[in-house]
């Protein structure tokens, strides 16, 4: 496994950097395919945003070209790209003129069976509910003790599981975003007071569009999800995968769901999870 | 400045840490007078429930061993200590059997002029308003995103600020905790939901107990506090500054914070401001 520390091969950094003290950071996750880092644009475009909330200065070439380099010569891969607020300030203020500390990494892509795309997988609900933080819903950040707190909470048989917040609103997968099917159109939460506006959520908005299929930003609660018609859960990295089950509901048409699959791979905004 | 990393000297730590990745850490801050850690029992004891909760093993022996080497020969010093999930497992999964990583830095003393404790501070108000997530409130761990931000909110004559929650109850300061004396006793919030609670916070709680003055935990509104009869902040580096205005109310008394001040100092629970 590879990384860069500002474009320089280490596997280091300071112990004095503010995303090790305090998680002042973001990051991207992204499947590589065929050398090419997929929907780059949009991670950057997210990165952007998140840097603009946490006032993170980034250099937009370096960050590009450490991501191309990592991913030359790799057919099938992930890279995570972070950006810490660096080294400096006192205590939790931060230096007036933040020098930046750019860390891009390269990971085997995981290997899942075939099945979780084609069959479905099992979804759970963990018992963890999200706290609503408007100032930092949506932004992919460095503070992420509740993902953890939340994948340690899943049963062995589970594949993703839901959060739901503390109103009782379903808000994302552990590690995905979540849509339901119901009547022909899409539904998702709208993400204002937590989780994380996924790169893949977005795409998958867009292709269902093009595709004539119409999405709605709205709250879900629990039943809501195991009354629809299907559900699937999205990530940058997996794409699509269709929800088997969940509790006591079972699905058994997954139409819109592979119809979403399909037009991704064929636009390549993921890599074929068969090859 | 020194540094060390499990013991060894060090600046540097790896990037594959999950303290860097996540957040996913406990850290104290600790006064150092005379060569002695001050409260170190208390911070060992929050480190542990901390450590619990997030399921970081801590070696208390190694930890103890490395704060106290820096503390040698330190007439008045802060000590940061750290102790990180360390790396492994596989995005949000922990690994089943953690390594942490123990980060134990020295630091100067801050520099604050007298007046602060003898005359009181001026205290703002912040405009993020702090999350509530039951599973992580009073533990000192890394994600502490709402707190950098709250210190970028500040007004430059601002000493030290409140950080309401989303339900306009007051929580804390940005870098200490709230008490306010009414009627001759103290009040100070829960912190149930959200916040730190603050190992000078139990000092004091204890002190007053001994000095026969009585503590209620409640929930407090901005009203509450600046109708107090007098308003202090604790941390354990500064230990007890009196607040001398809250946006219209001033306060003129501070004949328990000081009180209370006194008895820390004679206590040797922090440095003597004044040497």
């Amino acid at each position: 496994m590879a990384t860069l520390v500002n474009s320089v091969p280490a596997n280091q950094t300071s112990v004095n950097d503010r995303g090790l003290l305090y998680g002042q950071s973001i990051f991207e996750t992204m499947a590589v395919a065929n050398s090419t880092p997929c929907l780059l644009d949009a991670h950057l475009q997210r990165m952007r945003k998140g840097c603009s909330v946490l006032g993170i200065p980034l250099d937009i070439d370096a960050m590009v070209s450490d991501i191309e380099t990592l991913a030359q010569d790799q057919e099938k891969a992930v890279i995570r790209a972070t950006l810490t607020m660096g080294e400096g300030g006192r205590g939790y203020l931060t230096p007036e003129h933040p020098q930046a500390t750019r860390i891009v990494s390269l990971h085997p892509y995981p290997k899942h069976p075939s099945s979780y795309w084609e069959n479905g997988i099992e979804l759970g609900v963990v018992d963890i509910r999200l706290a609503s933080q408007p100032a930092l819903a949506g932004i992919k950040h460095g503070n992420r003790l509740e993902q953890t707190i939340a994948r340690s909470q899943w049963h062995s048989n589970w594949h993703e599981a839901l959060a739901l917040d503390q109103q009782d609103n379903v808000i994302e997968g552990t590690q995905s975003n979540v849509f339901i099917v119901r009547d022909g159109e899409l539904a998702t939460p709208g993400l204002n007071s937590c989780g994380v506006l996924g790169v893949m959520r977005e795409t998958i908005i867009d292709s269902a569009h093009k595709l004539g299929i119409r999405t709605q930003l709205m709250s879900l609660s629990l039943a809501d999800v195991q009354a629809a018609d299907e559900v699937f859960m999205t990530n940058s990295v997996i794409g699509v995968w269709p929800v088997k089950c969940l509790n006591s509901a079972s699905f058994n048409t997954f139409k819109i769901s592979h119809k979403l699959l399909k037009y991704i791979i064929e636009n390549e905004v993921i890599p074929n999870y068969k090859a």
